[in-house]
């Protein structure tokens, strides 16, 4: 039997561009921590999450209670995470979401990295423990961001500015041409739904072979959502989290065909029977660092799968680690149909060896070496780690960030 | 990576004594298929199913497509099956219900003998498998029937009648004196529901301590139901299948505070979205027979959590390799909190070796040998093989078997 002996916590930063959203602007870094579990047999788990200070601190209460635990004991790690939570509390997930219970949240780098180690351990690739892959290769979705040149009194990025049809047309095209993707969500909230409509509308048709999607982030309220929704009707594959709360999504979803989706107001387990009865979604956006690990994650597809709704993949900014952990992930769920989210186009950083999560068409191979099939490269999350250290940003807030540069500006939730 | 070579499926028959239900009475023998899969590299993983004919049939279909197959691969194995049986057709189960979509059924042997494999493999118990042990000791219930003493023209068993309070009283104490069980289930819908909420109050004056349900299995109307579980509230801890179809099940449940369980109008996957939104039961009982085998059982609990509704577990007549799979998937499953139902006590002969799964204080230990824990017999095995092809029975049929002795029966669904 493998057990853990200790646990390393690594909370790292990277350089994200000025990527605008609903709440405001990514700040000049990103933040993650990067977990390793040894093993008393000498293996090395990994794990990938959020990296908010009170985040860190349950992480590291959770840590102190790890020792001991046998690896394939996943049972045994959500009850050690519970206990060691056990005072409670919210915590803030991504910048605009928060979880009323952090169980699953914290549990989640912990059994990403227990997988990963039965994996080493076995000499099988994660899927295998997930019951197999499904596909070989994961399809992801170019996700395209409203975006300044730089970062206030920062140097211009590669991809310049993207703040109309044309800029954002010009960014698809860049993204596209690089990784080949099939399917293109754009992040709205940013303008008055009309500019974001003319937006969609002109990538349909530069692209009219790709699906596409629009995520405003709540921007709207169920009116306006009902009357896009009915303009997009034949453009969209969905529409992402038009209006706030499980309520007026379900206002919204009587008056339109087009599936909408959610990673806003279904984000944990207590969430989905209200919206099931109320049937306010369509398709749940998965993330398994919030739904509790892959486990779970598959969990929720079944449940998805068992109730009549679609199931797609949300993701924050994030580094390799996790991008193998989704990879796996969706490998193995077959009705994991819609192509996932991933930030990953956006960094120039990361702390894994480079080389093994090739995108082509659009999609990342399953990795078939043992485990999640990345290795960690100490000398880039040592780099990764001193960024942090000297960065000084110690949570995400797009809001805060964006009032350096607009004192009165204000989240645009239910703006329009 | 370890490949399907072969499979084995072989019928068996054991003796059976005359329990009776709704529906009629057993026959001298039930039927169940041992099935075997064989590894290229000289392993053996186990699995055990219902025996009917049709179901022999499919079984048979899929043992053709299954080799070549990765023992860790569960999706292709259930994409397999569903290829194999694209014709459909509705399947018997346990002899009362009917499964519109065969594919859970038949994969469900061929899945707990792949996790059997990995088990093997990795040395490790199934249970590992599943997330690891949440106990260490499963509980069951001690499952009473109305019984005649002996089958027509046979010799007296070692239970003797129970046709009265006093008779099943009696065997009560006999099953929980040998067993220690602390959970107590009778079967119903034998006598009219007076004599049995007669049985099950003289039930609870003997045994105080001890949790009590009856399982009708639909012999009552709507009414009869209401008026009975409003008699019962207080005497027991849930009620089981009073009557049929999931509207009806909702109507009850909206004149009683006690759970309504099942296992007739939620056996797939489809019906737990009608029974959700109808608020029909408030308990599920598990069987991973139909259910689709160990993980789709672990769907199965992960949506009766996350939808408020209980879980227990339910049983048909069985042997020691189902005992087995039930025993790890209990084990595994944090929110199966009530005992087991099992046929266990009543059978007499078996086809693994004795003495791994034996019963203390109404509770099995989880068995830490590899895989199910559980060995063939072989000599055993090849006895209740000649049973079967010398016994001519080929599909349960208590409502025919019953007529035998009254030929004016009819099943006694919704007839009081
Ligand atoms: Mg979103
Ligand atoms: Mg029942």
């Amino acid at each position: 039997m493998t057990r853990i002996s200790r646990i390393e916590l690594t909370p790292v930063a990277f350089a994200d561009p000025p990527l605008l959203n609903v709440v405001g602007v990514h700040e000049p870094f990103a933040l993650r921590t990067i977990v390793q579990v040894h093993t008393d047999d000498g293996l090395v788990g990994l794990g990938e999450t959020y990296a908010a200070d009170d985040h860190l601190a349950r992480l590291a209460a959770v840590a102190e209670v790890l020792p001991g635990l046998d690896v394939f004991d996943l049972n045994g790690l959500r009850r050690r995470v519970h206990d060691a939570l056990a005072s409670g509390g919210a915590t803030q997930v991504g910048g605009m979401l928060n979880l009323q219970d952090p169980v699953d949240v914290v549990m989640s780098p912990y059994e990403v990295a227990l997988l990963d180690l039965q994996g080493k351990q076995l000499d099988r690739p994660v899927v295998d423990l997930l019951g197999g892959a499904v596909r070989d290769e994961v399809p992801f979705s170019a996700y395209l961001f409203y975006k300044w040149a730089a970062h206030p009194g920062g140097e211009p990025g590669a991809w310049g500015a993207a703040l109309d049809p044309d800029g954002i047309v010009r960014q698809a095209r860049t993204m596209i041409d690089q990784y080949g993707f099939t399917a293109i969500k754009l992040k709205g909230g940013v303008f008055e739904p009309a500019q974001e409509v003319e937006v969609v509308r002109a990538l349909a048709a530069a692209f009219p072979e790709h699906k596409l999607r629009i995520d405003p982030n709540c921007a709207w309220t169920v009116e306006t959502s009902v009357r896009v929704a009915r303009e997009l009707e034949g453009v969209i594959e969905y529409l992402e989290d038009p209006t706030p709360g499980i309520e007026g999504m379900a206002e919204v979803a009587r008056y339109t065909k087009i599936p909408l989706a959610t990673n806003m107001c279904v984000i944990a387990f207590a969430q989905l029977k209200p919206a099931v009865l109320a049937d306010a979604v369509q398709v749940v956006l998965s993330d398994h660092h919030y739904w509790g690990g892959l486990r779970r994650s598959q969990l929720l597809g079944g449940i998805c799968d068992t109730f009549g709704m679609g199931l797609s993949m949300h993701s924050n900014s994030h580094l390799g680690i996790s991008l193998a952990a989704m990879t796996h992930l969706a490998a193995a769920t077959p009705n994991l149909t819609y192509a996932c989210d991933t930030h990953y186009p956006w960094k120039t950083e990361d702390v894994i060896k480079p080389g093994v999560l090739p995108f082509e068409r659009g999609s990342v191979r399953v990795p078939r070496g043992p485990g999640l099939g990345v290795e960690l490269d100490e000398d880039a999350l040592g780099k990764l780690h001193e960024q942090y250290l000297a960065g000084g940003i110690r949570k995400r807030d797009d809001t805060g960030y964006m009032r350096t540069v607009d004192p009165e500006f204000t989240p645009n939730t239910a703006r329009w």
